[in-house]
């Protein structure tokens, strides 16, 4: 079993709210040699999928900086200071889309990646799914809402219309749930 | 449909051979806003499924600084420069585990995170893996090779010992292959 390894110092290179990029001195347990490591730290995310009596999923389409592309998704995003995951799961179905649901499960809890981040991110469930209200966004939002039948999830996934890995880590979880 | 957004200028805060981080400066088109985003680039990445002819995944436990854990993946890694993601898959899994395959398979391709992440990845199965030669680990890794029954994977993700996205997404477009 491979051991963990020491940390020996920690430089913060950039931080904002949102996330922040630092470089560890790290010693290999294996060869007692010190290398540089870097890592993003983040705050802990949720995800969400949200299901209507009918079967359709709630997703989004939003422009993402990162990919540079158009992504459709479920809700996500993350945990407020002082918030639990559980409350930003509902608050970010709410903001995001203006639905809401009263059966939310948690179905599980990954590492969006653990080589590089440092964060886990929460998967839940929503269930009953209906509008409540208006979406509430920021300015940085641009979100458009669909109605996905859910038995159409894996073709959208097969096909890379769907590409997130923590939005198709959801349902997989989602599929196991439900067995 | 959400529009794209213009990136009006670009700011490298740090870089180097694994990955990089920048600062966009972005116009939104539905507020004519501009905005800072942070973004981290890296190289192609490649993840797959070894599998044996008796059902056996062949997965690999290392300490992983993003976590500060030991993780239960399958092999992994960025694609070289230079390099194509099949041959980057095939030497990974080499790399990593010593076993090698007659029959890969690219089953799907994957953003890490669209939100803050730039790169794609594509994930392989191969099938009839056998072991071909010894691990060939740099003086940065240290890595345990398991075989794990295929039918148990479902229950090492929903109780967490398998928690990468990557890793998870993958899982999920096997299903779907193998359907």
């Amino acid at each position: 079993m491979p051991k963990k390894w020491k940390t020996l110092d920690t430089k913060q290179i950039f931080g904002n709210k949102f996330f922040g990029f630092r470089e560890d001195k790290v010693l290999s347990p294996k060869t007692d040699n010190t290398h540089p490591v870097w890592v993003v730290d983040a705050p802990t995310w949720i995800n969400i999928i949200p299901i209507t009596k009918e079967q359709k999923v709630i997703m989004t389409k939003q422009y993402r900086f990162g990919s540079q592309e158009v992504s459709l998704e479920t809700p996500g995003g993350m945990v407020d200071a002082g918030e639990d995951a559980l409350s930003a799961a509902i608050r970010e179905l709410k903001e995001e889309t203006g639905y809401g649901s009263d059966e939310v499960h948690e179905i599980g809890k990954i590492s969006p990646n653990p080589a590089l981040m440092s964060n886990d991110t929460y998967i839940y469930v929503a269930y009953n799914v209906e509008k409540i209200g208006d979406q509430q966004l920021d300015n940085m939002e641009d979100i458009e809402v669909l109605e996905i039948d859910l038995d159409k999830i894996p073709n959208l996934i097969t096909n890379g219309e769907i590409d997130h890995s923590l939005v198709i880590s959801a349902f997989y979880l989602l599929d196991q749930f439900e067995k």
